[in-house]
């Protein structure tokens, strides 16, 4: 019954990440019944957003303006950088403020699996911000799965030559975490890491 | 860290129902990772709903037509009005493609406590269309809920006096249900409705 616009609009939102087509045609009812308050300001926010998208050509990070908003804020450290797998992850370290230096999306992850080669990912790029000079620490943080640990191994031994600190994000136990509710992979991790008690 | 247009568009989104803050990032992210394949269609998508959308100067549903694809759809029934009490039930039902009428939306319910009157509905416009002529049955599809079933009555009771069938829709046990998990209300309303045995 519904009109082809409305139709496609269902599907367009059905598509999103944690929407199915029930609450797309829910948040469509929603948006047709609230033109002033909620389609109106989400077409204004798309249109804005789709005019200036644009992939930062240093760190990979996508964002309004390239350089990105965290390559050209000068109040961050631009001498420690830390090297994720995909934006997401870099948006959710961000948002966590947590880490005040750079960062460098490698847009993946190695996987003999998948077919990605250390030349389907921005390593080079990463290898050239480090040559240029001015960085005193790399932390790596790629995903604790098989893959993104051989990333990490992968890179780490591509930048030993530089004269620049290697790090990498700790693995253990989450905070929260029931020693009986997790994998043994977890446990052995923290076990092996284990730290003198302060 | 994100760039304002970035953090509009998370706040509009996030406003839809079904999405929270932590969803939204997720869908912009989508977006904005999806130029070709999520963002633009999405964005035409929510032009094409806007610039055309309407309200149904005849039953009260959205669309991008006035008269709705449903009052204009020679194909239905037009002597039975099914009243509803928003766009979404109306949706709903047409969804289920068991009614092959028309529709009326009230726009609402009665309610003492909202201070929702009979003049702040589309009963008015409903008695109009009755007078008009050429209708047989007007069913009555109001939520099983006190104010809706107030409504209800009120709108049989406006109705009486015109020579039109008026139906409501049955209530008891929903498709599956459990008597040990149904509530009361439920339980009476299907034993005082109890139909004989075919």
């Amino acid at each position: 019954m519904a009109s082809p616009e409305i139709d496609t609009l269902t599907q367009a939102l059905s598509r999103l990440p944690g929407l199915g087509p029930r609450s797309a045609r829910r948040a469509v009812l929603h948006l047709v019944k609230r033109r002033e308050t909620a389609l109106d300001p989400l077409l204004r926010a798309l249109e804005a957003v789709a005019e200036k998208l644009a992939t930062c050509s240093i760190c990979g990070n996508v964002d309004t303006t390239d350089p990105c908003g965290i390559c050209s804020d000068t109040r961050r450290d631009s001498r420690s950088i830390c090297v994720v797998e995909e934006v997401a992850d870099l948006w959710a370290l961000d948002r966590s403020r947590l880490f005040p230096g750079r960062f460098h999306v490698l847009g993946g992850r190695l996987s003999a699996l998948d077919g990605v080669r250390p030349e389907d990912l921005t390593i080079d790029a990463l290898l050239r911000r480090i040559e240029a000079g001015g960085i005193d620490e790399i932390v790596l943080a790629m995903n604790a799965t098989l893959e993104g640990q051989t990333t990490s191994h992968y890179i780490a031994e591509r930048i030993e030559a530089f004269p620049v600190r290697v790090t990498q994000l700790a693995h253990g136990l989450p905070v929260g975490g029931e020693l009986d509710y997790l994998d043994e992979g977890t446990l052995a991790q923290a076990l092996r890491a284990r730290r003198p008690v302060a």
